[in-house]
């Protein structure tokens, strides 16, 4: 993909939702704005990795807080670009390119959003390779890369850089930055040159986006399997199929957290719960944990294959659970404490699926 | 008072902290910070309102949080001087003056560091007349000045700008980085030119809290009485006095909140009840009002005319409690919709002293 037009968009919004792994934000809002800005300021020219100079000035934008309340407390137009700009003044320099911080939901459309508004190609890249819920869990943390001078706007015109010892702290500050902006908010963070963009980001994010988006449109035209679609392209395997039959679900200090449990179809007697914290977590079969950060666990509609993120959660949805593999540097031990299950309060080494 | 030199700053530290009417945070820690300061860099030059430029880029200082924590975690030798200098980075101006966002405790000490450090006028003046425990409560938000942009450091290295639509906007941002930062924190807000400062500010505060504390240490050692020369210098009224019987005192919010109950002494039967929000908002005598904010309401100790902080009053001390009045602008309809009984909750009209 060289370029991303009002027609890629929607392939685009359906495959990032998947990478999501449950989170990154209902893809919907972003959707609407991503085709409001590419309309008024036309197609977003996408560079690859390996086309970066070396000397680019990349600033990755996202949204952050609750996506529980990004559905419902919609961004104003200009939000993000105000993000990237107060960043770009306060750090004096002028952005070559925009970037994300990480692939999923509303986050990979975000920086179409920027990258239109401000006349500026966008990398076709991700921090991630997925969602996580904290600021510090990318992989640049990993490179040396640091978060701030970060920049947080929310829709009402309330602004702040912050600067941080750490990228836990840029984590920390943002955060209650975010309650106080109601939850959610804008972020422009890790600014960074090509190089370290190069070495750091997970690539071709916004192409397989587009690819997995495609893939479920056209299996679902052709009346195939869209969910076995996505397994197979994203080298992952499907863990359960059942009907949703709670969920526990709350938004506490920033994020929605809770757990779903499902119930097997077609016979099966199994139970699978799912454990999340804006993404998922941990998914749990009959009592043992059979996938878990930092591998991506993906919660799709069993019949459409759309992508079902964990504040759209309810009762009586028939979903596919897959789990797939995250880029291999997140099981480094250096990864793992970053955002293995550890971090997240479970006290069990990763449980991956074999690439 | 042309200049301050280590000689005065006992002198100021106990009359600001008179001013502090119960808070603005215990100056001891001030005066030590401010004691180190001038030693290295020399007496710091007052300016007075009457003498400002009015193309003057005065840049106020505080130490913003609890007074209860302020008094335990110590900030570090150069942490206000790297929020002034992060706020005139962001603001790409030079500073001419540093000023005191407000009179009291630690307030009065903490923008004598400033103006050392960074060799630089102090002007002789605050943006209250008193401390009041919110970032809105200032009279230049009166007078449209805008408490952002505005910087916040930590001891760490942790630095935030804050750039907001209001100054509650301001407050409820800077109280939740404030809090992060371990419930205290460097501030410089309300930068102002010399004209909005000459309109807007108290003048005289820095001389008038070393008059004060002058005033005590000499009425001390004539054996006269230290706390009715404080009365008559402020235009006060003795309240009552009384031995502190009941402290209930919590740090919620980023604040310490909470009520204090003296019993009369001397064959008084009466008692006066203290709530304060790090200042004293009321006084209660016998269940009903005899004093409340804009008006100043301060504890001294009875005997040696010492002010006592909110955060160190404790069961036995013998107070003098005194009120006397506030700026006469803190009376308007807009100072008492900030900064009046209401605000802080209590549906009362205020109850002031007479001039």
């Amino acid at each position: 993909m060289r370029e991303i037009t009002v027609d890629d968009l929607d392939d685009l919004a359906r495959g990032a939702a998947i990478l999501g792994t449950g989170g990154g934000g209902d893809p919907y809002i972003g959707r609407l704005l991503a085709g409001a800005a590419v309309r008024e300021h036309g197609p977003v020219r996408l560079v690859t990795l390996d086309e970066l100079d070396p000397e680019a000035a990349v600033l990755p934008v996202a949204m952050m807080g609750a996506p529980t309340v990004m559905v419902e407390k919609l961004p104003c137009a200009d939000q993000v670009a105000r993000a990237a700009e107060m960043l770009s003044a306060y750090l004096g320099l002028e952005p070559t390119h925009i970037a994300c911080d990480e692939a999923g939901g509303v986050n990979s459309l975000i920086p179409v959003v920027a990258a239109a508004q401000l006349g500026l190609p966008l990398v076709d890249a991700d921090g991630m390779g997925r969602a996580f819920p904290e600021i510090q869990m990318v992989l640049p943390t990993l490179y040396g890369v640091r978060a701030t001078p970060m920049a947080i706007a929310d829709e009402k015109g309330n602004r702040c850089v912050l600067d941080t010892v750490d990228n836990r702290w840029a984590e920390r500050l943002a955060r209650s930055a975010t309650i106080d902006m109601g939850c959610s908010a804008m972020i422009s963070s890790y600014a960074m040159t090509g190089r370290q963009a190069r070495e750091s980001l997970v690539p071709g994010t916004l192409s397989l986006c587009a690819e997995l988006g495609a893939l479920v449109r056209s299996a679902r035209a052709a009346n195939t399997d869209p969910v076995g679609a996505v397994v197979s392209r994203l080298d992952g395997r499907l863990l359960f199929t059942g009907k949703v039959v709670d969920v526990q679900r709350r938004t506490v200090t920033g994020f929605a957290r809770g757990d779903a449990r499902l119930s097997g179809m077609d016979g099966d007697p199994g139970e699978l719960v799912l454990r999340f914290q804006n993404e998922h977590l941990i998914a749990e079969r009959d009592g043992a944990v059979v996938a878990s950060v930092p591998d991506l666990i993906c919660t799709l509609d069993a019949e459409t294959g759309d992508a079902v993120t964990t504040e759209s959660l309810r009762f009586g949805q028939r979903l596919a659970v897959i789990a797939a593999p995250a880029d291999p540097r997140w099981h480094s031990p250096a990864g793992l404490e970053l955002a293995g299950p550890r971090y997240f309060g479970y006290d069990l080494d990763p449980v991956g699926v074999a690439r």
